[in-house]
């Protein structure tokens, strides 16, 4: 099951660098892990923002949350989902 | 290079029906060949909403517009627009 | 799984009564019927609004689209969907 | 008498860890009392955000208001708040 | 219990003046009528506007809804409702 | 000349107990004081809200502005102001 | 009293031309009448919009709405008003 | 040449008095200047807000930004700008 | 002086396409006379939108308006409007 | 490729003054340095504001992206992009 999501991350100016480097961090080795097992479908930077665009293949509403909640940066997020479906007129066998 | 297009369709309720059907299957039709070009990549259908997100694959600004130009829906339309670049925590060698 | 769904109605001024009384029928009959099954789980009025609060129970986002594309007033409404999950505070078996 | 609230936490980043667990015990003991009493009739998160949609059954507007106040984590929480009516097409005997 | 309800009347340009006329008058009337027996315990006008600022003395929200749906402008109303209390430093004995 | 008032009132998180107590009291005080004499006419709180709805009795808009800039809490508020005229179909006295 | 009021002026676009000249013309005869009174103290217009900013000079709240009313294109409007008070900087002392 | 300006100043409220105490008069001096020599032609304060109307006349766009940057409160206020034109109902000679 | 001008075009969709391709084909007349001219400097179609950005230098606020009330979409368009002025780090000599 | 950009500039007002001046230095010598590349096409300030429309012409989405990351300024600005194609009545040659 799809579902579109945009993050938009807003980390406290006077937040310890170094306490941000390791967020970041663990954020980037999570994203990846997910990206492996095929949960983060999709990852794309917004231009110009400090902010994506993301597409997640999960099993179920509450496996989702379930994936933002333990995301490092989750609490500096602002989050909108939106669940995506086939559309009548894709030929992409893999959008759905 | 991708643009992330949000598309609602927003068709005035006193179109005549044949109308409305004839640009519906315009639309699909140039949106089938565009995704066989490669140019219209991802097309989802936003659940519960005559609205879809996309992701473009066009060599310019002037080719993006020039694209969304020609759609038969464009004049019911509203649409956001945002670039979109590789997120460095992307391992997936097709979202760019 | 568990959608709750905002549904704001806007019937146009100038629709023949006739029609209206029909739609609205029709949609009367569609919302038991998906009441019985199990599908449309909470339906309330919102006070003073002719609009309503919604908890769907379905088995995808695929089936919770194809649910409110198929109600007769779909057209006419302005529509919000939120997932649901089980709230970790929560005593109460059903609202899962 | 029936109420749908929204309540979205927030937190301050700077809050002490201990303040804030303290805090969100007293919140789910309470939560759960109401729950139990029947106050608190439905109870769910709402998928990837720090809120959750709830519908409390009370005697009045200011009974409403009193079990809002009390909450501990009420300081934190933006409220909106909306009346809800037995809807004309429900055939849920206790969604009213 | 008091509710306080703000309605702004938008009539649409193109409805025929008797039938405005007709509408305006019987809203009217019930409006006094309410306000006789207690149920509408504050109505005035927005300074500048085609819209009201009111309080209702009803017995539940059922009974505000129903009150609010057989205004005869409903139809071509915005409506924004907020439940009162009594406010911890009040004094008058009525606004409650 | 009646005019109605939204005041929401945000105390900082981190202000200083005491002061936020003192800063009460005095509030509660002069409020009181303006009730009796008649110029703070109604004074409700809007349920689920640190927030109220006020009807000031002035003799201009130089006094609404010197009452309210006297208040104890007046740099916490937000502040909605309103002119209020009789309402054409109006049956209450006092209502003006 | 000083009010600050802004109109913004939406004519339908199918008024009938001769319609609209004559509203226009009624509208800036009552214009430069209440000019000469002294009751429309200022009036500009807002460069690139079909709107005004204007300063009314009146005995009371019910006086500006009076005279609002009687605007030959109120109904086509919007409004908003906010009270003018001396500013405590000010030394035009025809600003009060 | 008229510029309409509206400002909302928020003065954090961590500052020290003592500062603010000293922007304020010097902002206070610098507006009776601005008014004596005819560049700020009118100054009302908003009721109920720490916000007021201005109307400047100046020779230029860089002018009036001239003279707002130079302004002590500069950097705590909300601004809006809209040129102002003779209106064509105007008979006030000095509105332009 | 320099204007800062976004204009979204917004014809209604049933304007009778003849006197929509005039309106058009005059409008494109004069926007290329004022280009000669050196009044409108600058005219971008925004990417995807029925909208351009544009730059105009006038003599003053009055000569923008005047210019802007000519153009024969004028009464079909959102204006939003900002004065430019020479920026600090602008190397830029025609940027005034 | 060009790009319409709106900087709004925030910068903390408890930054110490001396990095303030440092970044505002780095981010002018910057802003000078692309200007002379070409690649900062437009600068110009929002007159009242401390913002500016910019208007950059890069080779792609991602040129964008890295241009506006390097900004000394980045992390304190709100960043509005738009897509610029020429103007189908545009006479003006550099205006793509």
């Amino acid at each position: 099951m799809l579902f579109h999501v945009k993050m938009t991350v807003k980390i406290p100016a006077d937040m310890d660098p170094q306490v941000a480097a390791r967020l970041k961090a663990d954020e980037k080795e999570l994203a990846q892990r997910l990206q492996q097992k095929g949960t983060w479908r999709h990852l794309w930077r917004i231009a110009g923002h400090y902010a994506n665009y993301s597409v997640f293949d999960v099993e179920s509403v509450e496996a989702l949350h379930d994936t933002l909640m333990q995301l490092p940066l989750f609490p500096y997020m602002d989050i909108e989902i939106n669940g995506l479906c086939r559309h009548p007129s894709s030929i992409h066998t893999d959008d759905r």
